[in-house]
């Protein structure tokens, strides 16, 4: 038996039905390496030990019965802290909100995970009010890259990136507003699924932009993303926005392999303005599943501007009162991007609102074309820690607005992608988008599932 | 057999049906009254005659050869100039839409109101780009009032008030989106009815702010009202924010009386800042209907602040490239309301509509306990023309801005509303809004058809 807290969290479930490890013993080798080596990494902001081996025993006892366990019995997983964690300020990367009351109850999704057996072991750290790409945070400290603790983690769900990279646990969940799941995982080496808008609640968790949040796990494994996505499936009364339709159970269909799929690489926008290894990484995917055609998203420049306005806007609505009276609490980096959101003029989102919609309709023909389009997730490995301006096809560009050019075009409008992790060479890793149409993530999976299979993608391991 | 132009439209298509009165008799009838009376009262800016005789011959041959007449065969209409005719360019009471293409094709509301018998004799003055409640145009000249022509016929469907007000037909169709069909129905003396948001396709109309635009009926009767309110409903695939319900017929139910219907005055906001006479018109009405309850429509002041501001800054997007290339083309007046608009900060929109959500469910709670409410129209009778500010429970406050503080909190969340013409002395007349749940315009419609039943409104005619 492997260090059970390096073990996938589909393994760590079967050995404990199998009676092979106590879901103690997971959560104390849990325990034991967060406490060795999140010093280095900084991806918790709390760790929630007692309630982790009370929920722990309540697994062995409940095993000891013969009782039913769930799919991830045991396994350890934790939560970007804008997620509510029972008896905690959701502090969402900022100073402002630890003083808000402990929430009375448990994240939505949390919930849902730990109905499946799952066992949360703490909150994690966070770019401030998710408005970052780097993983960096004032308050907090920077999460740094498991792969290499002088580069960025990526953001906003850094900490979440952080801790699977770094082998803390085996399954996080982040939330993805302009690419705060896929950033992450493509810089920290991981997994990520940011799935179809609505298709998961959000009940319990703090905002950022209503109309293009998401919650989604990132894991070192398909298999463990298609467990913790089954398991947060299904409607949600207390989200206005979550879907009605039931779970559509990824899980049955992994590994069907990729069938008659059509499957192209996004051209134009997304294959410039990047690092060459961004655009290899892409490629290496494309020759593994015998693509060569590329396909075009109209108006994607467009449409990052338009998901650039109207973040910076409805964020600054969201924050407004605390900008007139707490500015000087902010992270700078945040405040000052959200003083500009305040003023920019109304007609200009409007505008931007009514492109999405043309967007949304001219996408949505593309897909009756093309069932899977690969991107890549960022356009370059993981800048260096504090680092404030890269060099992209020879344009000097400032790095926290600009980390996000391939995915916000993509979360604007609500799809569904998977972020697998790529090794072009023994560099820090890449991450590409695999991107399905409206509800189709369990094809976007089983592509996904079938490159982790024959070896395409995995998330490298660290040495900490 | 009276003057034929002066008859109500389910009688003249009575009477064309009976063979008392041909097609063409109407129409010429109506051709020469707009002829002698539309000089003064300006509310025609384009009159169809060669296409309204020929309908006319049309209808009259079709009678002659036994087919079913519709049941408004042979009634005469005009269309607020925002509604596409075809032939005509939609300048939507501009300057600078006159050199758009004449329109290919009618609008659809016009077209559902010719597949029921009616006949179109012409366009319709109103208020620049429909951002106004005077009924005055720089371009076009003022719509004045048919009942004194001194004074303002109300707006922005100033056309439609003047031309069923001033008896030249018997129905107009008009726009409403924060009063205009409701400010002119008052200060004009006719019945108007803006339907629940949705229920009327908008296709082939210029629109203003597309998340309140209705456009509706306007009429010297409740049956004329129901009548082609009914012949313009049902779904339409080329508006995309039209309903999907089928028809419900007003008319089925017009004359049942009130029935248990619970009927109350709205209260506090409504009941005060406006001129005695406009609370004194409500009263009228509810003390015809045996009602002494009131009931308050919660936060109807930040409602209206909210419609108004939301107003000029969607406004402003839709008008910004004209704005920017033509702005010495505008209507002054309504310029600098557009131009503010442009630089009003998303973030204020971005709370305005989340207040709108919030208030839409907390009155449909308020819809629980009742099905009717009664407010009055205006809050004065209408202005001299001109007239730039008035007194308003001692307040000294622009005319422009604030002849709609009660019709735009109702609209606001697209509540349908039946405005009826009330006298309360030997003034100009008065109106008050018949409001009902959303989707309930039968509702409204019946009450309304009660009080004129009763005598207690009716349109006044105008001595011209």
């Amino acid at each position: 038996m492997p260090d059970p807290s390096l073990m996938d969290g589909h393994a760590i479930a079967a050995a404990v039905r199998d009676g092979d490890l106590s879901a103690t013993e997971v959560i104390t080798a849990t325990l034991s390496r967060i406490e060795r080596v999140d010093g280095s990494v900084n991806a918790f902001t709390d760790v929630v030990a007692e309630r982790a081996l009370a929920r722990a025993a309540d697994v062995d006892a409940a095993r000891k019965r013969g009782d039913a366990l769930g799919p991830l019995a045991g396994a350890p997983f934790a939560v970007k802290n804008l997620i509510d964690i029972e008896g905690l300020p959701t502090r969402a990367g900022s100073k402002i909100n630890r003083e808000r009351a402990p929430a009375s109850r448990d994240g939505a999704v949390l919930r849902r995970m730990e109905d499946a057996g799952a066992i949360l072991v703490g909150g994690l750290n966070m770019g401030e009010y998710a408005y970052d790409f780097t993983g960096e945070n004032v308050h907090d400290g920077a999460t740094r890259n498991p792969h290499d603790l002088g580069h960025m983690s990526g953001g906003s769900s850094g900490g979440s990136g952080g801790a699977v990279g770094a082998g803390l646990v085996p399954i996080a969940l982040g939330s993805d507003t302009n690419g705060s799941i896929r950033v992450p995982s493509a810089f920290c080496g991981c997994f990520g699924l940011k799935p179809t808008y609505g298709r998961l609640t959000r009940a319990g968790s703090f905002p950022f932009v209503g109309s293009f949040d998401h919650l989604g796990p990132m894991a070192r494994s398909i298999t463990d993303l298609a467990l913790a996505y089954d398991a947060m499936q299904g409607p949600d009364p207390e989200d206005a926005a979550a879907t009605t339709r039931p779970p559509e159970p990824s899980l049955l269909n992994l590994e069907n392999g990729l069938g008659d799929l059509r499957i192209a690489m996004a051209g134009g926008y997304f294959a410039t303005g990047g690092d060459p290894e961004a655009f290899a990484a892409v490629e290496i995917l494309a020759n593994a599943l015998g693509c060569d055609r590329r396909v075009e998203i109209p108006e994607a420049a467009r449409a990052r501007s338009a998901a650039y306005l109207i973040t910076a806007a409805e964020g600054a609505a969201l924050h407004l009162d605390r900008l007139r009276t707490r500015s000087h609490d902010f992270d700078p980096a945040v405040r000052d991007r959200l003083l500009a959101g305040a003023m920019i003029p109304a007609p200009w989102i409007e505008r931007a609102q009514r492109f999405r919609r043309w967007y949304r309709d001219a996408v949505a023909e593309l897909f009756r074309d093309v069932d899977v389009i690969l991107a890549p997730s960022t356009p370059c490995r993981a800048p260096k820690s504090g680092q404030t301006h890269f060099v992209l096809d020879g344009v000097t560009l400032p790095v926290r607005a600009n980390i996000g050019v391939f995915t916000q075009p993509i979360s604007f409008i609500g799809l569904p992608v998977v972020a697998v992790p790529v090794r072009v060479d023994a560099g820090l890793p890449l991450g590409v988008q695999v991107i399905a149409a409206p509800w189709n993530e369990a094809v976007a999976l089983r592509v996904a599932r079938y490159l982790e299979r024959e070896g395409v993608v995995s998330a490298p391991s660290a040495e900490l």
